[in-house]
């Protein structure tokens, strides 16, 4: 996940309500789960709820507690082997795959942890210099808790009792607020007009395309707030004209694709991609199940409207060639991007099952694929020490998504974020929107 | 693990009491476990505490309410599932490594399930018919109370907080009930003599030998009492002229192996083992570090006089290689074992830390390698159906192991009972105790 | 494979004399193979045929003539590292896996260091010290003439064109030296007499039973003339009372095997081999394709009645369980043997395609499954230095095989003779003789 | 490798003369080879020379003589199930692991297979409505040529001999052809100046820059001569100020890198790369052993100023990140190559030991990684049928290197051509030029 050098713009009010939310919501995000929910470890991408908690904790209490805190004393000085993820910086730790052993420390002994740090951290959320490093705190915090969510589900999708993190009936209340709002971005400019899609469909499954007329697009993160390291430096990149679609794939789509025989004939398929399919044997999204599919509240009934999930980069792609369309580059998602507002859309308010329900926004639901490798911006330097450390590292063999899921936390996502996995994963909540070449 | 055709000889009312005592037994011993502690699986080879005792109750459901308690329900019918381990007569079942994921259901409900099948027992504990059976299920029970202890041992150590089943403190109380009781076999024979070790050796460490003439020994069981299958028919056997130690090798011999480099000279080991050793990077007996080993009572200092355990075969017979004997056969191990009461030594008396500590007895402290595969007696069939499916198909690959260890409950293990394991694996109390021919 | 401590009771005529036959029945093997024949390694488990002939004279010229013939130098001194095979005494050498990228030295000069090597080792020959090591080389180079037979068929087999070793108009020729020469044994004792099979069977498959009464048998090579020190020490095993059948299971039988759907039922297996055929997706003995099988002539028709080949422990196992009866022990299978002699049977003669044809005999055809795991004889003792090192090494996890195949030197096998190979490998002639208990 | 649609611009007596070369120097560069170095195959990324004059013979017989030439037969219908790489609309192949085991059909009947195909050939020739498929034929053959260089070298590695393709006498003389021509590149524009390299450093090691202002560059290819697909369609680009240094990376200097802890410091490593280097302990690059690296011609002292060749993507960037600098972009390598000769710097002329001895051209010695991700350029449109079948499907998870290395056949490389490998892959002639951002 990514690291970040800040850029503060924010006053420390609120600031420290912001913390104070973040730091909740994690809690809010656990206490559904029984001690052995959060301590399961179901692949070694996944990490159990359990640490998720802990290591955000360790977060502020070696970056900002012992770093900044005068006399301030650890906790437990064991614990920063255990929920170290990867600074090497900051020394050794435990190897990824034996995160699922941790029966202890207990939840309870992790969240007593949690509220020394959260009183402890009460002066230093006032202090102006620690601004940048807080806000990095909570976009971290922020990324772990759509983590946790993505990690649990594959844990309890393991268990052949399909348990559910959150009872359905709990999940109809919840989710009336994950819905997209209904607000619409409001300025939408004179290129981004609807084209007609060629094909005749289902009238329910139109497809209206947001145009770009090419030329040179102001990307990256313009400095205004907080952003990560690789977003930056904001430059130029000269574009070709592309249409991209205004709604993502939905699942009654995909069913067309595997109905025509998409998992099995190589040609839809990149040489990596199709090596994959046949050495995992893979035929439908993960989740998939005949009718169903796997949620938080368990199997569910799939519904073909919703935009399809939890598909490899693999699998994107192939669809895309299928159809007749392409992937967009990062760079042309989000030329258009910057005309949407990235608070709407589905995403998450609160601690509540993720539900894709497919709201025609450009953010929310599912993160979407791009065609484009996950690469430094030209005069990208990595931030200095071990809090900078390594988003460069990341940038080989990874390829790079926008957008925002049902699991993002509202105000997580921006234009210009880059999330980024290895083309085979699909425990996140990932699905495509499609792109095309105009003259 | 095997499964055997019983032989009935117990009253009802004494069948009835151990079987209470049994399944009280496996409660006490996940009594101290966190949800999260019997819900961890450490590989593949061990089982989650919560699934011990899960599969335990799912025997007697299955073998004895199902198929004898006219009108019995299950009490949950997608559990056998979850809770069949290999009885392929009895279907589909849960993948072995996906034991880990089981968060669900939780220890509570699957005591309230143990409590339902208790009480849903009681009428059949008096009938006469079903007395093997029953004594199959407790038999059963008692092997995977073992492997409870041994699997969750395992599962702690790979957590580096190195946590504690038992404080110590109880652990020296509880000790006490573990410790060799100091009773001695009554009737050790005239060929049994003490045959003077030849080397000079630390007084402490002074070496017996129990000496055998050799001729036809009656190996297996008698058929007087319950007895796997595995363990007849009885036969008669051909021994050469031999000696038996009449102790475990300990610690500090063990770690004068090390430092006369045994673990670094291929002269000592089997290809195969030697092999293992360079592909698993091995230094020392599994649970070593530095001068601690790991325990159920967390890491403690080594102690040199006690047997050392947790050994594979390889590593026994490199040892014995070494120090100029060998490994016992199952035969003459059983030979000699007719004349030593099985239920005295280092055994498990009640739900406390297994403590190896060396009291001398054949049996106890930690089961013994021999130099035997595990292969059928002469005229062995195994049993019909379920139940006695398959203790044949175990019979490939594995060694066999007698006596019984401190984690093996009081009363299990006979003279002629056989264990049998890999030769790799060591998570078990593994030690050893050597042979030497004679004239 | 074995080594071995020879016991002398040859002629030093007669011993040159065998010297020279191996010799030019090692070249004559080649004889038909490509350089790149000759160069390729299919497998771990395979060597090149190149390997063979060079690990041979290696033998010669590192046990004999450095270590006894004064003055000796080393026809390359960066050979021993090459052609060593596993002998940790005599250094490193190269990894196994690494023997098919032996494009160099050339077959041309492996043939030159041969008659290098013969030339030199002409005065030892007549040196009657030297006898039991030569002996040794002697059958060391038969067993690799039997693993160069059964490696370039596999390789061969490997080859989508299926190309054969020799052409097989000449394999007719060369077959009818192969096939058993008709002598009977001469004395088979009264208690070897036959017994009616139980099932109702085609009369062309009609099995005969040499029944043995049981008791005290004595096992292992009793000194006379060469054998491997893995046969000894002679010693008393009790049997009880069984049958062994007159002739192999054939390709017919085993076909019935498959029809009844004997690679589908879990019942019939070993656990380890149920999880072998599953993984591996076994569903026939090696080179078996429709009704054709790959043999040394390319793939030929599959004839019904000669006994089936290329299969596993695990489904030799497999087939007798299916069948009711079971595998003999080795000690079963020599008590027999001693009655038949081992220079009759289908067994190689010449450089000439190894044929399987049935001839009825104990020995020839096929290497036959024992029950019994390779285990160390009582008083057991690894002689001493690289000639003698490891036998014993070889004493774990593997089975023992009896008899003698199509591809064994016809000589070279014995009643006491052991040879032993790992349960799931199937590229040597292996197949298998029933056994069952009798009252 | 990339496949291509041609575009004509060639006289078909100019071809015709191509066609003839490039068919001789495949033999040309078997000729050398044993029938057993000629078939192995040392791992699954590699193939056997033996299988790359027959793969490109399949293409010619297939794409040009099966499809265009009336009544033309198959020389063999077996062989395009052997022959055959990748092509899934040309049907079933001999899987790439196997290729290894093809010691028939010998090079010889392959040889015998070349030349009735060229001789079928001589009217296709003159077709000009062939010509792009002809060209494209060579430009395939091209490729296989210096992979049968590198697959060969990595065999012969294998063997603990070292044995030599060609001795080094005649190395001497053939690398005398190789070395830069002494040509220099007629037209720097203005922009390219020298730029002093900052940090102080031995003057033979000195490195000038090449320095381009930014801007809008023209990258891809224009149409004119012969071109893959992928290297179009031509688009702009739009760089930033950077600077490219003049020469290669030696082996001085990455020996220093070794020497300062480059390989054992995770802070300069991807974290893809860091996993890979502790995976496989790598500690230098591929075919270095002390002071000596493994040519063509066996074992050789390593020349210190000759350009490190055979490393991998992830220590390229290791490399460029400790010594302060970065990879360039493929876009900007190509703005600086528009400026150079593709036809100078040490490439291959004929059959010969290919020798980097860095002659300063931005061509020759060693292929070049860059910082790109291998993916489709705007408007990419793979073309149709076998043939073009599938550039697209290999722009997954590979890195683009940029030039033509010592075993290139001069006239193959374009300042367009885009090679490509993925990260880990070092067995090519890889090596590095720096980059750096100016003002």
């Amino acid at each position: 996940m990514p690291q970040a050098a800040a850029i503060p713009q924010t006053t420390a009010g609120d600031l420290a309500r912001r913390y104070r939310q973040t730091r909740a919501l994690s809690l809010a995000l656990v206490a559904p789960l029984s001690e052995a929910d959060a301590t399961i470890q179901s692949m070694e991408d996944a990490s159990p709820a359990k640490w998720h908690i802990g290591h955000t904790t360790w977060f502020f209490e070696t970056f900002l507690l012992r770093d900044h805190l005068p006399g301030y004393r650890l906790h437990d000085d064991r614990w920063p082997f255990v929920f170290n993820s990867y600074y090497e910086a900051e020394g050794e730790r435990i190897p990824r795959f034996a995160r699922g052993m941790l029966s202890r420390p207990t939840v309870a002994q992790i969240v007593e942890w949690r509220e020394a740090v959260d009183a402890a951290m009460e002066p230093l959320l006032a202090r102006e210099d620690l601004v940048p490093l807080i806000e990095l705190g909570i976009a971290h915090e922020q990324q772990h808790q759509e983590l946790l969510l993505t990690d649990v589900k594959h844990a309890l999708f393991q268990n052949p009792l399909g348990p559910e993190m959150w009872p359905l009936g709990d999940a109809r209340t919840a989710s009336s607020l994950l819905r997209v709002s209904g607000k619409k971005s409001a300025s939408i400019p004179a290129h981004l007009e609807e084209a007609a899609k060629p094909q005749a469909e289902n009238p329910s499954r139109r497809t209206g395309w947001h145009t770009h007329p090419g030329g040179i697009a102001l990307i990256g993160h313009d400095g205004s707030g907080f952003a990560y390291d690789n977003e930056g430096p904001q430059h130029r990149v000269l574009l070709e004209p592309f249409a991209l679609a205004d709604r993502l794939v939905t699942n009654a789509e995909w069913q067309d694709f595997i109905d025509d025989g998409g998992y099995a004939d190589p040609r839809h398929w990149l040489s990596d991609g199709w090596a994959w399919v046949q050495a995992e044997g893979v035929l439908a999204p993960l989740y998939w199940h005949e009718g169903d599919q796997f949620t938080h509240c368990g199997w569910q009934a799939r519904d073909p409207d919703a935009p399809v999930t939890h598909i490899s980069a693999y699998e994107a792609e192939a669809y895309a060639s299928w159809s007749g369309n392409r992937l967009p580059t990062e760079f042309e998602w989000e030329a258009v991007a910057h005309n949407f507002d990235p608070s709407c859309g589905n995403q998450l308010d609160e601690a509540s099952p993720p539900m894709p329900v497919g709201g025609g926004e450009l953010f929310g639901d599912c993160w979407q694929f791009t065609r484009s490798a996950y690469l430094p911006y030209p005069r990208f330097k990595p931030a200095g020490g071990a809090v900078g450390e390594y988003n460069g590292k990341f940038m080989s063999g990874q390829v790079v998504l926008r957008g925002a899921s049902c699991a993002t936390v509202r105000g997580h996502s921006r234009a210009s974020y880059r999330n980024f996995f290895y083309p085979h994963q699909r425990w996140q909540f990932t699905g495509l929107r499609l792109a095309r070449d105009i003259a």
